[in-house]
């Protein structure tokens, strides 16, 4: 038998009026790698599904905007996020989740606060979403992506490690700033990775 | 980058056409699932993604409307199949995927024809489409569902091997009759799951 969960048709009629089509293709696709990785490794594919499909819900807006709606809300944002508001999407995401789409799942929502700079410590959800962002099969010319794809089915830290050393050594080199929670995700799974 | 194929966005309009919305979805959720599987096992995504998304392009036929057509198109029934039409709709889809949607990758078309029964000495795309079909996320109190979602991103061979073996029970249970393809397919699959 086929079914279909009525939130997601919901939810996915909410985006579509919403995003850009691209924007909305990527986050049904996202949304379908959260669900396989969550097969492979033992967590809930509701969830899993949940959280691919919404991480983008703040996507919309303009930097200028997000830094508005964040101080409107008191939502509080770093000296980095400022700098950089390229990563506030996520955090604002995370607010529209909870407040306007009724998400009330800690782990869903901290997945997605997460899923553009990474945290110490990230739960198997927030490592789910953060690969299934970079491997999805819509994105296009990624460092590495044969090889994440791979990889990411046979281990999650290992995965992970190496996106986000992928991510800084990009970052790096091109002399862009480096959020703090980004290199702190880094050392936090370094040590994971290296003994798996 | 986010970049989407024209064909694929082509066919699932004409799909969208002329499926009922739940076969659709199931299509488009089939045809992620493909894509997980391809990235697991080293296959061609674009292919699988092609092979899960036509693999129900006839489903939309009644039983005999499925044999009027084979016969309209000289594409030989078995008196097995013509006693269990059911399965026809997988030889006739690999038929309608190569004269009216155009594709002419032999990989996709076996993988689509043999979807329903399987077959003896099965290739990795035609196991993908079989175990994709029967754990994508949409599919709902199939035998041992959360089992055979974990073990598909661990062993192909295993997984077809478990499904076959789960349907003919259910098959022989019911009294059903049993496609000699699937028997073929399932010994077939036997030895190299034991060896594995």
């Amino acid at each position: 038998m086929i079914t279909m969960n009525e939130q997601i048709i919901t939810f996915r009629k909410q985006l579509k009026h919403k995003l850009d089509p691209m924007r909305y293709e990527h986050s049904v696709s996202v949304s379908y790698t959260c669900i396989a990785l969550a097969m492979r490794y033992g967590y809930d594919i509701r969830k899993a599904e949940l959280a691919g499909l919404m991480h983008d819900c703040a996507k919309r807006y303009t930097d200028n905007e997000l830094i508005a709606k964040c101080r409107k809300h008191g939502i509080a944002l770093t000296e980095a996020e400022i700098s950089a508001p390229a990563v506030i999407h996520a955090k604002y995401g995370a607010w529209l989740a909870e407040h306007k789409y009724g998400i009330h799942d800690a782990e869903i929502l901290d997945a997605i606060r997460c899923h553009t700079t990474g945290r110490p410590e990230m739960g198997t959800l927030d490592k789910i979403l953060y690969i299934a962002d970079y491997i999805e099969p819509r994105r296009d010319k990624a460092a590495n992506l044969d090889e994440m794809r791979h990889l990411a089915f046979q281990n999650l830290d290992q995965t992970l490690y190496q996106i986000l050393k992928g991510t800084l050594d990009y970052l790096k080199q091109k002399g862009s700033l480096i959020d703090p929670m980004t290199m702190q995700a880094y050392e936090s799974i370094r040590s994971a990775a290296e003994t798996n």
